[in-house]
């Protein structure tokens, strides 16, 4: 799966998030990062093929006043036109699937009824769910980022799997798709060859269980 | 009352929708037409003199994917700076008032579950809410313009009308405002000064009978 990051941001080398991201995302080779400040004035037909190659476009911004900089709108009102992306008979993107990396300042708690911000991030991204039932693209539930600057080591080691794994996994949510992700990274490197074989051993195990709960379930029910 | 009007339109003079707006406005002498794409980079400290003016700030723009045009994403987060619209104790702007008037090419049904958009105008503009509570400012219920170029003449002149009371009146949808706002125009012409005097006549006697039924139902629930 060939994926395209879309960053947004207007000041990037100050940013410690988009640097880390950056960072995870350097040894994947399937991805391309494309950081759309830095390809102003934007090149229509270029940027139009990069997101043809794609199977999977990412979305990638902090909150800006609850939305994202101007760049990604620029963007969108350029390169999404009409007859690349849809025409009268439908979106043309259908196929591919929309990622959405956001990230804010506050923590997660605030964006809900009655916290400080009083709206969820999903309620700000609506235009985004709008945009991909227009284009024919299947959107991913949006990966969250809050407070990246207060995050501890092992908080940004979880950020890096989750990232990675959104970037690349057909069903980043996916238990199943997780687990195996981590098998063959882990089957990958001789020295932890061993804990992977252990690790997919336990994965098949707690397949065989669920199928038999499974079956019992249904002869309960029978 | 003061009123600034922030445009955001990267091809204004193609616009019929803006020029019409723009020449319905033209006459109030209280309210500044203020075109963000035409005055770019932004004088930030200029920009925030101007808001710092007016009694009510209008947010004024075409839905381009079902969000604001990049110009004004720039300029709120060039010049909505924290310490000038809100600060550790709450928002700074606390006094003024904030109306959005947004405009699109759809029917206006298409904008709620089940229609061809699938979601309401107000659900696209939910980050104008938070920023709102955020800084203090009143948030007005939005102006919407559907389909402007497929409206008739009648048309064009009920939004003439709600265009001007929406950047004047201190309540646009109260209904008394609106009335005495006609009354007010109509006074002013010779011509028509008549018919204002029996229009605030009618006006007064639907506030007395409206008093009248109000005094009747207490007595009934006493």
């Amino acid at each position: 799966m060939k994926t395209l990051v879309v960053v947004s941001h207007p000041n990037i080398e100050k940013s410690d998030t988009q640097q880390f991201l950056k960072a995870s995302a350097a040894s994947l080779s399937q991805v391309v990062w494309h950081h759309l400040d830095a390809n102003l004035p934007f090149d229509v037909a270029a940027e139009q093929q990069m997101i043809q190659k794609a199977d999977r476009i990412i979305f990638q911004f902090p909150l800006y006043w609850y939305m994202a900089p101007a760049s990604l709108h620029q963007w969108l009102t350029e390169v999404w036109v009409k007859q690349f992306v849809y025409n009268a008979h439908g979106g043309l993107l259908t196929g591919k699937s929309l990622g959405i990396v956001v990230s804010f300042s506050q923590p997660e708690s605030a964006y809900q009824l009655g916290g400080r911000v009083g709206f969820s991030v999903s309620q700000f991204l609506a235009p985004y769910a709008a945009l991909a039932e227009k284009t024919g693209l299947e959107l991913l539930a949006p990966l969250t980022i809050a407070r990246f600057a207060n995050q501890n080591d092992t908080e940004h080691q979880q950020l890096l799997i989750r990232y990675q794994q959104y970037l690349t996994l057909t069903h980043p949510d996916n238990a199943e798709e997780q687990a195996q992700w981590f098998i063959d990274r882990l089957q990958a490197d001789p020295d932890t060859k061993i804990m992977a074989d252990e690790l997919a051993a336990q994965t098949d195990e707690i397949g065989r269980l669920r199928l038999t709960l499974h079956e019992l379930k249904a002869g309960e029910s029978e």
